[in-house]
């Protein structure tokens, strides 16, 4: 080994659909970096207090007085059932029957997209989403394929008459059709919006006709301010949409709990290529935490939180905001996506940073990224009312200053 | 959507290189059915009492006090950076220097192998795994490629001139030369071998020579009854080993921590196709329990623990087995291997079960599982020194009355 070595060549190991992956922008390109103390309205975290951080350790010092050591192995904790089982309840209460062999428990909603793009996509597949769309989503699909296709978001979600036309002009054109839709048909991130019940009855009827399946991302799908829309899975009489529910925004992220609900088979292969293991402790932990928590109460507390929040948010942005800005009025969820035209909301963040608030720029949120220039993603889940009222107002400042 | 509907077909929707691995047997297929009760030599899992679940829940609860509600959202836990410092000092302690650009942490070993196979195999790629080896890596690499290709294990570890000729008479053919080569050097998995200095160094050259990388597997490599040997990434100096270790068998796998410590455009690489995100609450509360752990005497207590665990059921194996069975002599990790002519192990698993002691077919840690009939592996990590004794005893007569 003392002979003179030829520095080993990284890149010459990779595969070429790897190689092409690496082209795209590393991922976590959007996140801003903030200064301490700074309102933070591009963060899509739970609000502080509503984190049950108390419940969660009296649930680890329950779990591990009357568990000991069995959840800190790979298997042998009973509360790893405890959580499915809970899952499928809760699936039952909203219309989605599902059998155990129909779930698989993953960390969080991502792995849960992560895992289904591994199975279905190959560099040939082609998948559809909604433009905008949740930046991650969007991340992980490039990892698999480049044809992505995109289909704009009004303020009733996903535009099926566009989506319609593109799958005949496909068709008639002899083109690969897409292997699935990827939508968040309810409090959509990042637009805020809610497809309508007669959108999603096309939505799988043109999953029938076309024969794709859709991948429902319901991350938000519990948070409505009145009431929650029924899921595309519960409409969905064929099997066709894979379901990915999370805890996320309902519990906490740091706890990394999602699910998949779908057809036995889709379930099997997913959990043929999870090859994190299962996470005991954590879903040892969840479990024990919602063996205590009164689920439907803490639902209801949240919605109410978020209400406020968002009528105070949407309040401010009337009084700040110039005339010709525009938002779509979210009726539940996490988020308020702005029109600001002529405003360029990337180079709006730099100054917006350094008087002390944040937001996402638009941009991120598409494929291609020249789109999205004059809208921002608000998120009024994490600050307090009080913030939230003076961060709109700074960046209102930010704004008319600008202009 | 209430015309008769043609059920739809799952399986069409999967690309050829997902159909072929679900040819494969599927995961999980080596873990035993064990009545409760039974004497466990089949886990693979650390000693009870050594699992420190006092200590974790107190680390829960200073955590939480301390950080509040920063653990429980997607980033924001300074402990996360902790767990990374803790980790680059241990490797540093070890002599293998890394810049926290050259670490990730995963959850688990599994993931972290899972990931290197991700940003490296196409069903194309070749890779060499030492035979018997883990049957989770196998499982793992068998998702992304059909092309493995076994080299021999014996007392001193890899046979490493097989390894040689292999490569030499690939070359000569103009064959598609391996990525990389699997191995776990030290205490190795099922074998409870250890690789020989020299053989650790002609790893390494033939590394250079045919230009491949090294996947190290070491998560036994501080489990030493007397010493621990140096790992192979401490010998490499041109960057071609990717070292994976674990806390799963010093600390707790139901915690799911593991790292890989790799040049740094690989574990961007890695990074990138990582999409389950960090997991903070059991990152940031390993990182408290590491903080109040002195982890040098909790490894000499590891050590001496299993050491004498290992002696009984080694004295047990002389006592109770019959005289043509043979096994390698440990020295460190969780395993012996057991060799015994004539017994079909798979078979005398179910007849042992029943008597009340379990063990794995060494069948399941071969790619070809015609082979390994005659062998099975022992662990003597999780049972009590009183209850392996017993146990061998009751397999020792089994094994008996079946001859």
């Amino acid at each position: 080994m003392e002979r003179c070595l030829v520095p080993m060549n990284a890149e010459s190991f990779f595969p070429n659909n790897i190689k092409a992956a690496l082209q795209n922008d590393p991922p976590g390109e959007w996140i801003p970096s903030v200064p301490v103390n700074s309102i933070r309205l591009h963060s899509g975290y739970p609000a502080p207090q509503l984190v049950p951080s108390k419940e969660l350790k009296e649930a680890v010092t329950q779990l591990l007085e009357e568990e000991k050591d069995l959840p800190l192995h790979y298997i042998g904790s009973p509360r790893i059932d405890t959580l499915k089982d809970w899952v499928r309840q809760r699936q039952d209460v909203r219309g989605m029957y599902a059998k155990n062999e129909e779930l698989l428990i993953t960390a969080g909603a991502c792995q849960a997209i992560d895992l289904i793009a591994r199975i279905f996509l190959d560099k040939d597949a082609v998948v559809v989403v909604e433009s905008p769309t949740y930046m991650e989503a969007l991340e992980i699909f490039q990892n698999y394929t480049d044809k992505i296709l995109t289909i704009p978001i009004d303020k009733d979600g996903l535009q099926t008459e566009q989506l319609a036309e593109l799958l005949a002009e496909r068709k008639k054109k002899g083109l690969t059709m897409p292997t699935f839709l990827y939508t968040i048909p309810t409090f959509h991130n990042p637009t805020g919006t809610t497809m309508t019940e007669g959108r999603r009855k096309q939505v799988l009827e043109l999953a029938e006709e076309y024969d794709f399946l859709v991948l429902e991302d319901d991350a938000y799908g519990e948070l409505g301010f009145n009431n929650n829309p029924k899921t595309l899975k519960s409409m969905d009489s064929n099997e066709r949409v894979l379901y990915v529910g999370s805890l996320s925004k309902v519990v906490a992220p740091g706890m990394r709990i999602g699910w998949v609900h779908a057809t036995e088979k889709f379930i099997q292969a997913l959990f043929w290529f999870k090859k994190d293991l299962e996470h005991p402790f954590a879903q040892a932990t969840m479990a024990t935490l919602l063996e205590n928590t009164d689920f439907i109460l803490r639902l209801r507390n949240l919605s109410e939180t978020y209400q406020k929040k968002c009528q105070v948010m949407l309040a401010a942005l009337e009084k700040h905001l110039p005339r010709n800005a525009s938002w779509f009025v979210p009726e539940g969820g996490y988020f308020v996506w702005v029109n600001i035209p002529g405003v360029d909301t990337e180079k709006l963040l730099s100054k917006a940073t350094e008087e002390g608030v944040s937001f996402l720029p638009g941009k991120y949120f598409f494929l291609n990224q020249t789109e999205g220039a004059e809208y921002l993603r608000l998120s009024f889940s994490y600050e307090s009312e009080e913030n939230i009222a003076k961060g709109i107002e700074k960046l209102g400042n930010v704004i008319v200053s600008k202009l």
